[in-house]
């Protein structure tokens, strides 16, 4: 299959806005990844995709011997950009939010960052986030995924001096729907100095933690 | 004019229920919220109304000269029930939520309790909770009075062992949609123990600590 | 696994809050749920999870001999707390909403109350209602049920004292839109003196009567 | 001014459906409602409109002698069609909702029918139903008016055989939204034999109830 | 299993509201069901089911041979009542709207009236609704079943004297939100004399035909 | 004040997309619209702006002596573009739709098109369309205004060979949503061959058919 | 079977709209697509089906030797309309839009219009537009099919001189809410002369593009 | 009136977070402000409020001579922050959401940044962007305001290698619901590195690009 009957790949994108572009994988056939994710690295050296089905994994994973992929997410990288020593702070409220947050560190890793991560910090037992605020003062940016009424990023950018990007996610039920309470409660966030990106959108966070680091 | 032309007042509902009926006096004309309150007043000693418009406010003090009015929130008392040494707490984030708070403290007062005040303790600065918990933790109830992103009850109930009565407001503008994010907040609140009452219903709240009270 | 590798456990919260740790077990795998739930019983001879997935129930059952596992809700508790001698009202509106009923009942009696059911009392046979007040009297608090129109907590408000949780749930269809036309009926209840959990959480519930009986 | 040139009336409406033709007037100026009601008049001797503005009423009355106009719901009525003897009941739940009660009564009365009123009637005190349950066995149709959580029609068809016609009303505040936890209440009404018209829409509730009665 | 463990059977219903107690069986099992239609046939020689799940029917026809099951819709009838010789129109917009309309009619039969069916008479060849006209000039009411837009009960009801029950069903996709589209347009109807049911909900339609027939 | 500190005119628009740059003046200060409609006319020989607000309507009309304002919606324009012959449909459901439907008719003539109006033909007496069926049969496009349910785009669409372009309007109340309902309507049409624009959006459907017209 | 005891055919809309009637084959039976498909085409010569269900492909292939079935989409045509040499754009914003964009393209060769197609064009690499803009302006209507935030009629409508017909589709996660971010994207789109369709309707968007083209 | 009756001020918040706590004004009074603002003023040198109401903006002036009210938006300062040399930003997508935009350029000013403004380069104009690239390129973050659609910040993150801070306005009507159909465009833009921050809320986007810039 060649690239250009399915897509118009955008190689310059890394060039003109600092982040690579990468596959969106989630609808997309098995022979359309490979297709894709070949024509990104053969033109780059680097090439990633996120919401890899669950279903194409293990043949992704042949098929790329060098490629890695994050198991709770279906992250995959082939490559990694060079270390930048930056490192982005990956706060994340409870155990069922891991996999947001696990996009998140691993797409920072792959961008070159160092991912700090604080896990089950949520609100209901608030000095567990006290323990970690030394850690992520060295940080260039803080990452705060949460769900149910997604408090988190607010009391955090309370505390820290770097600019906290919040991220929902979809984890709860009933009147949860499905992250639109967390998306709410971090839109309304009093603190200030809050960027919210889409509900469970990992990889959007990172992307906006590497802009903040290297533009 | 005749009460029973306009409403069947139920004068049991006190000894049924433990609140005695109050008037919702936001629709009603001036005439009828006297003859309701005169009528209440007559049997029990005691009458209430909640959100009196503002432009009867001076008629009504004027014709019930023992009544008085809260003012932020245009609560109307005509006598007080009997002192019972309960403290509820009254937790409110910020200054803009006050008139809900007080409506919550007024009927308190009124139901015969004392209450407990904490006002601008938002989760933005989380370290002025911390001075009023020891005042809470003597409370047989705390409500908590937030808007905007509504997560102060998560973190009150994470801290207390006293039942959490959450109020969100519409405090707030755009995503804040007239208090829902708050409520959905509260709803999803990761910790347990927290019932929810409707958008800057203070007085509900003061009526569940007062059956959590006496009941 | 090590519990600290995927969560910092909350040993205090029992002594801060009244209400001790409990795992929310529905997004998480077997061995983080037995990891978790052995933690917890280390430490203080009881261990709860909420919305244990159908198939780990019988893995659980086995690893964790006397722990017990409510059918309906799936809801597992090892150990009980002890008896109170306080009575908790459960009125459940109809037969569809008894699972959520279920999770509450077990819930107070695992935290050593006695649970006081009253099933299939909805509002198009009140009659039914009124022969279970008697019951429902001698109640610390009393717990209802109910889908559809949820209407059922508005009514029982006005006849009894004690205070009233009121649990939607999601039973119903078209109109009911999973839970929500319940939650606003009774976030709208004309009777004062009720507090709203979220959609099914008949824990929350639970929780919260254990808070306002224990506090 | 000429009728046809702003509205094609629809003079054969009452012979093909059993309703006349009916000036919505919220929208339109004094002289169109005149030049309409006119028309309409002139035809069939009967007009009626509903929703006249404050500002017009006086006008109205004025200019049409014989008219009459309902002054909570501003409903407007010049002549009544014959006398049927039918009774239908008008059951409204809180003394905010009457405007909207009263416009169906009225038009009622104008269609020929007997409303039978029974006023604050809501289910925080439901004994005050059982009062009038014989007033309503003798009715052809009830309609129920409710606003807040709308609980009320569930309970009335749960103790009568005639239809019932529920109407939400926009009365409440916060998570109301305006009629909606009404509305969606209403249409998921355990009791089943519940027809449900727009919020505030007393008309068309009465207009339903002449056509049950009619057709 | 008894009954009186699972249910309180109303069987005064039918005597109080001329609509006999029906089992919502969708979120019940086979033994529930069972013990709940036999023991409310045992009572009234009658029972019925609505929402059977799929694979309860044929152990349910088996286990009660002279149950009848509606194939489309999964209501299943156990005796008739008495023919009343009543006709009801059963309109519909839309072959995919045959399981809501089926299910009233089926209904309709069961409580002893005659369904006068039209099928796909929806408002894009909106000639094809003339031709069945006379035939519902002859209809006590008319039930008026359609999903996406919901518009044909508007062009019904300004065509007949009869009331109009309509009948919004999940029809459609996207903008149809599951039927929202058609509740909200026939909620909206220009046409007065509409009553509205919820969504796919055929039983309440053809339970509100009854009353309107049998009042 | 100079255009360039306030906006940035495309004057190549008309060119580049056939419609002309138009203002919208509803948040504009008075000088603001006087300077863009002067920039604009000074360029083209033609300028328009749609919503000019109530109270600057007289004063734009001294200052600019050669302009019209349509008084019903408040549209303004300053010359016309020649003349094409093409008929554009304008069918309107109710007299309150008026003033959307008004905005269409005068952006077509300023654009050179000749409209065709059809007035208060809306579905509850569907006859009255047909009267102006071969009117609408020598249409390039027929746009249909309408609010309440929306369900005249689908009957127009069944009936004419031109295409449709929808346009609901905020008339109605209740769960007429402020033009919610009529919107879902019309995007689920079951007619094909509708395109939708926004609520109360008379310009744009005007630019449409204009579009289909010309290009 | 026959097609009258499931569907009411409407021959003739061809020749009153110029849009053949043709079957939406998402919730029928195989049985009745058949017996639907062989009805229209026997009259006419032409049949097509909307959303044919995955498991019924082969079966109608096989039975119906000359069909063919566009495979994203599930679209099927028997005959083709004679070619008109119209030319009708088809953007799509990304990979994953292609289902809907083949089933507009799809549907337009069978109308007899010659499909241009662009794709992958999205707006976060805006340049690729720019290179299709030549292809486009020689169509007569611009398809535009875009998820996610919906931008891209926008610019192309502010690109081109044809009429633009927006096609939202469900394609995102989060907060897109099956395409609700879409619809609401391109209803408010600043550029005018665009008419939207629902989300995911190609067909529909076809259907409009054919009757501008043949009208 | 003493700050501490009304307040707990947060002195130490720009210490710990880099950003000074800033008054909300909306729901104060005069005197409340007044008082808020000359303690922290008192304190640190340096003073600002947000949302001035419009009545209370020439007392303020008058009282605090120091004070600078940006007309548009009613955002005061009264001091300014030492100057950084850094360039953010702040891209306007209509002459209508300038409010908002200079709310963002008023407090970057205060804070010590200088802001680079581009005004009415809105998606129907694309190439009227590409002019202000070169200036956009050596900003440090770019904040991008635009209502209706919200389209403008993909298209903007496309092009650029800052990160980029999104704010949805309310401008426009009907489906755009008071900016949430920007609000959800901008959630859901396909260009990865955007923050979002709460409708009309320039302020918080003015503090995140501050966080970025200094932390």
């Amino acid at each position: 299959m060649e690239p250009s009957t399915i897509a118009r790949l955008d190689h310059e994108r890394h060039d003109r806005t600092g982040v690579p572009e990468v596959v969106f994988a989630a609808h997309k056939t098995l022979d359309q990844n490979l297709t894709l994710l070949r024509a990104l690295h053969e033109r780059a050296g680097f090439a990633m995709a996120t919401r890899v089905p669950a279903d194409q994994r293990a043949a992704l994973a042949a098929a790329l011997a060098l490629a890695e992929i994050e198991p709770l997410s279906g992250t995959l990288r082939w490559g990694r950009l060079p270390r930048t020593g930056t490192r982005v702070g990956v706060v994340c409220a409870g155990t069922s939010d891991l996999p947001v947050a696990e996009e998140a560190a691993f797409t920072l890793d792959a961008l070159g960052h160092d991912a700090v991560r604080a896990t089950d910090v949520g609100v209901a037992g608030i000095h567990r986030l006290f323990d970690v605020l030394d850690a992520l003062a060295a940080c260039r940016a803080v990452i705060v995924v949460a769900g149910m009424e997604g408090a988190l990023p607010s009391v955090v950018a309370g505390l820290v001096r770097a600019p906290v990007i919040a991220v929902p996610t979809s984890v709860g039920y009933g009147a949860a729907f499905d992250g639109l309470a967390a998306l709410l409660g971090m839109l309304n966030a009093c603190a200030p100095g809050i960027g919210v990106v889409n509900i469970d959108n990992g990889f959007g966070a990172a992307a906006l933690a590497h802009k903040i680091a290297c533009a």
